[in-house]
C-alpha cells in the first residue's frame, strides 16, 4: 500500500522555510497542521527551528529513521538531496520542486538523474513538479495546498497539480471527502498504475478517481485496471481528446483510429468509467462513495413536482436507464397512502403539498418493490415543503435500505438546509435530475462490468511460421507493404477462406484458369512492385468471357510495363468473383501506448462517410468481438433487414479474433485490414477478399 | 405589454387570508411585501382588515378601479369571482387556485366556464393552477412564492409551478436576476405565445427563458418566435421528449417522425435555443443576459493551469467552436508580457503563479486580437492566486470590451469570493469549462440565426386542381390511401418527373408497351384495392423479355384475383426501369401541433437501420431544404464518394420544396412519402418512382 507515502512514521521536509508565502513554509505548515502523529523533521541548513520544530542541516543529520521526504528546494539541488535520502534509507520522496521535464531538455536531464538515483537506492518518487500528497487517514498533508479536505471514501490522483487546487476547493464546499489525494506531477517514477495497484485493497478508499492526460504504459494500465475495477470503481477524466490529429479522419481504415479511440477502447475494456468534466467526476464519485450499487437499471422517481418528474423521466431514458414498472401491490400501497390526485405510476407524483411523512410513505413503498433498482427523490421547495424533515426521512430510509437512494433537492438558497442533512446521511444530492440519472447510469455500467465473465482469450491453431516467412521475405525485398499473393498466404495461414485464385503467366494460362474457376472471374495484375493496382487499371472485375480475359490480361501487363517500367511483373491473378454476402471491414492500427487497436465496420460508405466503426484493443475475447459488431449503428444490416436472412455473425466474431491473434503474434505489423471481408448468410462463413498490411 | 399583469395601478387579492400558512395569506403578504407602489385591495367577505389593509367583501365593493385580480379561492367559487371582476372592469386575473383541468372532467368543465367568462368581459387570464406572477420592475410579487428574486434581464415563464420554486431558489443563491417571472399553470387563456409577444419589445427583458411541456398552437408559436428571436434570445426546455411513442421508430417513414422531432424542428426553425436541463437553461441565460454576443466562433482561453486549459480546449471543439489562432503581433505582446515558461499559443497558459496583473496583461492582449470572438478566463485557486483581484481585473476589462468575457473560476470554498466579484461586474462564471463552452456555442448559434436571411417561401406553378380532383375521387371511393396511377398523377401535377408508365389491360397490351418503353421494364399490379402490392407478388422488376412480361402479367392478375377476390383489377402497369442514380426518401407526416413535418433521408437502410434522417416543418425555404440534406450523416454519399460525380442536390432541394408545397396546399394529406425518389448526377434531376399518400 506504499505506506511510505500514506502512513510514514517520520517525515523530513527538505527545504522547510521560515518565511510565510514560500512553498517550503506552506508544506511544513501543512505537515504540522492537520494532526499527523508521526515525527516531523524540518531540513534547512540555514535555520535552527521552524514552527517550533528543531531543524536539521540535511536529512543525514536527522537522528532517527525517516520514511518519507517532502522536497521543495530548487531543482538543481534535488538530486543531491535525494542521494542523501538514499543514504539515509528514506523509502519515499515527494518532489514538489518544479524545473524538470516540463521546462525543456536541461530539465529532462535533471529528471533522468533523479530517477536514476531513486532506482539506485530503491527510493520511490512522487513528482517532480507536483502539489504533493494528502492523506486524511493518517492526517498527513504533505502538500502546499491551501487547506485539508474532509475524510471520505475517494482516493484521487491527478496529473494536473493546478486542477488539484480546484478540486480541493470544490470538495470543501460540496462536502466531498477523500481518503488519499495525490498530485502525480511529471510521473517520473510513481504513476497511475502505481497508485491504482496501491489502492486495490485499501479499505478506506471505496472509489478511485483520476485526472489523466496521457498514459504511458497502456498495456499494463489495462491489466491492472481490469483487475481493480472488479472490486472498486475507477472514474477518470482523460483530457486532450480532440486534437486535430485524432479528428482528421481520412478515408483510410488506419487513420479512422486516432489515439482518442484507443483511450476510449482501453477504458471500456478495463472497466474504467470515463467522466467528461470535473463535475461529472464528482457526480459519479459521490454516488459510488456513498451508496450501494444499483440492483438493476430500473429506477423509481418520487417527486413533489410534475415538471421535474417529467424531466427526470426524459433523463432516465436518455441515460439508458428504465423507469421501473412497479408491482400491483406497490401501486395499491401507494394509492392507499397518497391523496387521490397523486400519481402512483412511476414517476410517483406525491403532489406539491407533500410533507415529510408522505415522502416517507411513498419511498418505503417503492424501495421495497422488487422491480426497483434504485430511487431518485425529487424535492422542489414549495411553500409548505418540509425541506429538512424530508431530507431526514430520506436519510433514515437510506440507512436501512440495501438499494441506493439519490437526492435531487432542486434549488439552493432554501433547499441547502436539506442538502446538508442529506450529506449527514451520505445521500448524494444532484442539482438537476439529469446529473443524478447520469451518475446512476454509471453505476449500472459498473455493475454490469463486474458481472461480466473475465476475459477469456481463445487461441486458434494457425500457421505462424508461414506468416513469419512471408513477412521476412517482404522485408528482405525492402518493402513495408505486402502484395496480393502474400496477403492470400497470410489470410490462409490464419484460417481465413479466400477466393480461388491462380497466377497466370500468360493470356492462355489466364483463360485456362478462368474456365477452371468458372465465369465470371476477376483479373488483377500480379507484381510485388505495384501496390495501388486500381490506379493504373490493374484490376478488372466480372469478366464474362475467355475473350475478355485475354484482352484484360494483355492490356494490364502492357500498362504495367509502360507505367512502372522497372516493375517485376509476374503476370495476372485470375480470381473467383465472390457473389452475394455483405462487405465488412476488419482492421488493426497499432497504438503506440495500447498496442493493436482493432477496428470493425461495414464496407462501402458506412465506415467512410458515416464513420460508423467500432474499436477494441487486442487481445479480444468473444464477447468483445460481439460488442464490436453490435456497437455499430448499421449492425441491423447484418441482422437482416427487409426479410433478408441474417449474416453469419459467429463467423465475423471468429474472423475478428483471428485477426486480433495475428496482430498480437506479429508486433511488427503496424497496420492491417481485410477490406472487404465478405460475410454470407448464417452458417456460410466469411471470405477475405483483399488485405492491406504494413510493417514497421 | 400586458400592463395589467406587469404594471397594474391597482390589485385586488381575492381570497386574501388572515391566517399565515394559507395561500391567500402568502399571496397578500407577497403583494404587500416587496415595494409595490400601486393600490392593494384585499378581498375577503369574512374580514375587515388584513395586514393593515382594509378588506372588501367582493371586488365589486372596491371603491376605485382595479386592473388586476389575484385569485386564490376554492375552484368552485372562481367563476363567480371572475364574473364580478368582469363587471368591475378588471383587465387581468391571475388564477392561482387549483382544481381545474388537472383534476379531471369536472375541472375541465370549470376551466371552460372561466375561459368563457373571461372572453365575455375581455378579461385576460393567467393560470389557473399556477404559482402567480412576479415582476421585479414594478416590484409586484403576485404569487405565493417564498421570496422575491433579484431584478435582472431574464423574463421567465414556466408551465410547471413547482419548477418555479426551484428556479427561484437557485436564482437567489446564484445571483441571477429576473425582470418578469410567470407561472403559466394550465394556460387556459394566456400562454407562451402571449408572453413572448408581450416581451418582444420589453426593454428590461434581454432574454426570454421558458419551461415548456407542450405547445398547443404550434404554427403561431413558430411565427411569433421566429420574429422575436431576431431581436432577443429565447431559451427553452421542452420536457417529455422521450416518451415511448416518439422512440418507437418503425421502418415506416411516417413513424420515424415522432412529436419530439417536430419540437426539435420547430425550435430550430424559429430560432429558439433548446436547453436540456435547468442548469443549461441558467448557463445560457446568464451568458445572454450579461454579455454581448460573440463576434465569431473563435475563442481565446487564458488560464493559470494547464490541465483545465486542455479540458477547455476539448470542450471548445466538442461544442463546435474553434480555438482562435491569434495574430503574430498578439503573440509577440504576450511573449513580452509573460514569463518564458508561459505558453502564448491558445490556450494561453500564464502559469500557476500568475497574479492579477499578469491576467490583465494577457487578457488585454488577446481580447484586442481581431481573430478572437470571445474569451474564457480560467482561474484555479493556487496558493498565490489573487482570486478577488483577478476577478476585479476581469470585470474591469469586461466593462470596456465589446467582446464577451466568461469566467471559469474553478472551485467553490475559496474561489467564491472571486465569483462574487465577477457577479458585481455581470461577468458570468461557470464551474467547469465544459459549461462555459456550451453557453458560448449557444450564443454563436443565436448570432448565426440573427444573421440568417428571413424565410423566403417560393411558390411553384403546379396543377392544384388536378390533385384536388384525384383526392376527391379517392375519397369518393371510400379509400384513404392512393394507388400507383393516382400517385403518378399527383407527382406530375406538382412537377415531378416519373418513369414512363402505361396501363396494360391484358398481356398483349403489356408486351406492346414493354416494346415501346424498351427493356428492361417493371410490371406492377394495377388495382385501387391492392395497396401492399409486394406482399402478394404484385411487383416484378427488371423484366428482360416479352415472354417474361406475358408470364408476369398472367401470374400477377391470377394471384390478385385469387387472394383479393373482391378487388377491382385494372390490369398491370408497365413501367420504365430507372437505372443509375441514388435512391432518397422525401416524406411528410402531419404533426397535430406544428403541421407538415417534412422528412429527408437516403433510401435503403440509411433511413431505416441508421435512422439517419432530417426533419423540418413546412413551409420551407431553399436554405431549410439545403440544411435538411446536409444535416444527415450520409450526405457525403450524395456529394460523391470515391470519385463518383456529385448528385443533383439542387434538384433534391426543389423536390423537397415542391413536396412541402403539396403538404401545405392539402391539409387533408396526413402522410406522404416519395420512396424512392431517385436523384441522378448534377444537372440530371430527380425522378419520383413510388409514392405513398394517406388522407385524414
Amino acid at each position: 500500500m506504499l505506506d511510505m507515502f500514506f502512513n510514514p512514521q517520520a517525515v523530513a521536509v527538505i527545504g522547510a522555510s521560515r518565511t510565510p508565502g514560500k512553498l517550503g513554509h506552506a508544506v511544513l505548515h501543512n505537515v504540522v497542521g492537520y494532526g499527523y502523529r508521526g515525527t516531523i523533521y524540518p531540513v534547512n541548513p540555514k535555520a535552527n527551528e521552524i514552527l517550533g520544530l528543531k531543524c536539521y542541516p540535511s536529512v543525514l543529520a536527522v537522528p532517527g529513521p525517516v520514511d518519507l521526504a517532502v522536497v521543495s528546494i530548487p531543482s538543481r539541488h534535488v538530486a543531491a538531496a535525494l542521494r542523501e535520502c538514499g543514504e539515509k534509507g528514506v523509502q519515499g520522496a515527494i518532489v514538489i520542486s518544479a524545473g524538470f521535464r516540463e521546462v525543456g531538455s536541461e530539465g529532462w536531464q535533471r529528471e533522468r538523474e533523479i530517477v536514476a538515483i531513486a532506482r539506485q537506492y530503491g527510493l520511490r518518487l512522487v513528482g517532480p513538479n507536483c502539489l504533493g500528497i494528502i492523506d486524511t487517514i493518517s492526517s498527513l498533508n504533505a502538500s502546499f495546498a491551501a487547506g485539508m479536505p474532509r475524510r471520505g471514501g475517494i482516493a484521487f490522483m491527478s496529473q494536473s497539480g493546478a486542477l488539484c487546487t480546484s478540486i480541493l476547493d470544490m470538495a470543501l464546499a460540496d462536502n466531498v471527502g477523500f481518503s488519499r489525494f495525490v498530485s502525480l506531477g511529471n510521473k517520473a517514477d510513481a504513476d497511475e498504475i502505481t497508485f491504482i495497484k496501491a489502492w486495490e485493497h485499501d479499505l478506506p478508499s471505496s472509489v478511485i478517481m483520476a485526472y489523466v492526460e496521457g498514459i504511458d504504459r497502456g498495456v499494463e494500465f489495462m491489466q491492472v485496471a481490469r483487475q481493480v475495477t472488479r472490486e472498486k470503481p475507477i472514474i477518470a477524466i482523460k483530457s486532450g481528446t480532440t486534437d486535430a490529429g485524432s479528428r482528421a479522419v481520412s478515408l483510410h481504415t488506419g487513420t479512422l483510429a486516432g489515439s482518442e479511440r484507443a483511450y476510449e477502447a482501453a477504458f471500456r475494456q478495463s472497466g474504467v468509467i470515463r467522466a467528461r468534466s470535473v463535475e461529472e467526476l464528482f457526480d459519479y464519485a459521490i454516488a459510488f462513495a456513498r451508496q450501494p450499487l444499483l440492483a438493476n437499471d430500473r429506477i423509481a422517481i418520487v417527486t413533489n413536482a410534475g415538471g421535474p418528474g417529467i424531466m427526470a423521466t426524459d433523463a432516465c431514458e436518455r441515460a439508458g436507464l428504465q423507469l421501473a414498472a412497479m408491482e400491483t401491490e406497490t401501486l395499491a400501497t401507494l394509492r392507499a397512502a397518497l391523496p387521490q390526485a397523486a400519481s402512483v405510476l412511476n414517476p410517483v407524483d406525491i403532489l406539491g403539498d407533500a410533507l415529510a411523512g408522505r415522502y416517507s410513505l411513498a419511498l418505503e413503498a417503492v424501495i421495497r418493490d422488487p422491480n426497483v433498482g434504485g430511487v431518485l427523490v425529487i424535492v422542489t421547495p414549495q411553500i409548505m415543503t418540509e425541506i429538512e424533515e424530508t431530507a431526514r426521512a430520506v436519510g433514515e430510509l437510506s440507512q436501512t435500505s440495501e438499494k441506493p437512494i439519490f437526492g435531487c433537492f432542486m434549488g439552493q438558497e432554501r433547499i441547502q438546509a436539506g442538502i446538508d442533512v442529506l450529506n449527514q446521511y451520505a445521500v448524494p444530492n444532484y442539482r438537476v435530475p439529469e446529473r443524478a440519472m447520469a451518475a446512476m447510469a454509471a453505476m449500472v455500467r459498473h455493475r454490469r462490468w463486474r458481472e461480466r465473465p473475465p476475459l477469456q482469450i481463445e487461441t486458434f491453431e494457425v500457421d505462424r511460421d508461414r506468416v513469419r516467412a512471408v513477412l521476412e521475405q517482404v522485408r528482405s525485398m525492402g518493402r513495408l507493404a505486402i502484395g496480393d499473393i502474400e496477403a492470400r498466404e497470410i489470410l490462409e495461414a490464419y484460417g481465413f477462406a479466400t477466393p480461388r485464385t491462380f497466377l497466370a503467366r500468360d493470356p492462355d494460362e489466364a483463360v485456362h484458369y478462368a474456365h477452371e474457376i468458372g465465369f465470371p472471374v476477376a483479373l488483377k495484375i500480379a507484381s510485388p512492385d505495384i501496390l495501388h493496382k486500381t490506379d493504373l487499371g490493374g484490376v478488372k472485375l466480372n469478366i464474362m468471357t475467355a475473350q475478355d480475359v485475354r484482352a484484360a490480361f494483355e492490356l494490364m501487363t502492357y500498362r504495367a510495363n509502360r507505367y512502372v517500367p522497372d516493375a517485376d511483373i509476374w503476370g495476372c491473378l485470375v480470381q473467383e468473383m465472390v457473389s452475394g454476402g455483405k462487405e465488412i471491414i476488419a482492421g488493426m492500427n497499432r497504438d503506440p501506448h495500447f498496442g493493436p487497436l482493432m477496428m470493425f465496420g461495414l464496407g462501402g460508405i458506412y465506415s467512410e462517410a458515416l464513420q460508423d466503426v467500432s474499436f477494441r484493443i487486442a487481445p479480444l475475447d468473444r464477447r468483445d468481438a460481439w460488442e464490436m459488431i453490435t456497437e455499430i449503428q448499421a449492425h441491423n444490416v447484418l441482422r437482416g433487414v427487409r426479410g433478408e436472412r441474417p449474416s453469419d455473425l459467429e463467423a465475423v466474431v471468429e474472423a475478428l479474433l483471428r485477426l486480433a491473434q495475428l496482430a498480437t503474434d506479429f508486433p511488427e505489423i503496424v497496420e492491417l485490414d481485410i477490406n472487404p471481408l465478405t460475410v454470407f448468410e448464417e452458417g456460410r462463413g466469411v471470405i477475405g477478399i483483399d488485405m492491406r498490411l504494413v510493417l514497421a
